[in-house]
């Protein structure tokens, strides 16, 4: 989906200097300066609208929540969505390529990757989210033990998620494979979810590091 | 399905020595003898008809395969479609329920369910060959990295088990949501499958012991 270019919105960014972080190397290896604590980091990578995210910071005060977009339009909207003053969530305009940069080792306890695009071409492989040239950045940036939640309506690229997830040694659980009719408690719809799930299955699993294995 | 009983059919087994193991107990922790070398055992549980078994045992000559099976006349029909003379195959006409009894700790290299019976009521979970009671009989008797390779047809059945295998401390490898049309290669068809995978998506996944946990 190509969005309309609103002009302005870059300058717009940096009118939120408490929500959105616009070099946000600065706090490689200390966010937890950023956040002023020690709670975990919970970091969502293409959190488009940021309509999970704001529930999720929300709903869980004792964690901190980052979201990554590049489209500076949803960040846009996302930081527009912000109730009250929240001290627990913060925006990176930024590329998912980038997170290396951002996050020192184990800086992170839990991935979301929410719908993220499927990229169903197989010479697009390498741009899917899951793509095992991700899955080793994750690795690095994850805490021992730390963990993905991944949900999609593309049964293909679930799969293939699954096994990217396996081949990298990460350590699957909780599955789903139509998460809307399943037992799983708690969801936090996203709005393409709210959108879709009533036509489409929903696919969902958790993936968690054995080892910090780099 | 209940299957018509063929009178003689278990005297009938008896004239088998050879193929049918009918006191599988006098071999625990023998099997090595019974196959007269140190080949990894694969084990067939609910083999059916037994043409799985009998081509990977002909496909795979250093390996063994043993095929379990409760109803006679199914272990009658698998014996009838043994060709040759092959030394590394074998049946047991028992109950699933009694493996622990057949082999001793770490025996068996390699698990196989096809197809087994999805028992789709609640109330008959425990029936499911899936189930953690039954994945805590095979980590005992499975080697160190042993391994279970499972398919069905039935969706909610591959869910349930995908987190039994997860929740019992299965590592989850090469999970496919349609098998004869994902890249899989070398799937040596159960005559179920033969029958109903044009109609119905085949699932597979394979588990496999992390450590040989108790």
């Amino acid at each position: 989906m190509r969005l309309r270019r609103i002009s302005g919105t870059k300058e717009a960014l940096a009118g939120y200097p408490d929500l959105v972080i616009l070099e946000p190397s600065l706090y490689f290896g200390r966010w937890n300066k950023y956040f002023d604590n020690d709670n975990a980091i919970h970091l969502e990578l293409g959190m488009g609208k940021g309509k999970f995210l704001n529930i999720m910071a929300n709903k869980n005060p004792h964690a901190n929540f980052l979201g990554v977009e590049f489209r500076e339009e949803m960040v846009h909207k996302a930081v527009g969505r912000v109730e009250g003053n929240p001290k627990n969530i913060g925006f990176l305009w930024s590329n998912v390529e980038n997170i290396r940069e951002y996050f020192a080792p184990g800086e992170i306890s839990r991935i979301y990757l929410n719908f993220s695009d499927p990229w169903p071409k197989k010479r697009h492989e390498k741009r899917r989210l899951t793509h095992g040239n991700f899955l080793k950045q994750y690795q690095v940036v994850l805490s021992p033990g730390g963990e993905i939640y991944f949900k999609t309506d593309n049964k293909e690229f679930f799969e293939f998620s699954l096994n990217e997830f396996a081949n990298f040694g990460f350590f699957l659980k909780n599955i789903t494979l139509d998460l809307h009719r399943s037992q799983f408690k708690g969801n936090i719809m996203t709005e393409y979810e709210e959108r879709y799930s009533s036509f489409t299955p929903i696919y969902r699993c958790e993936a968690s590091l054995l080892t910090n294995a780099k």
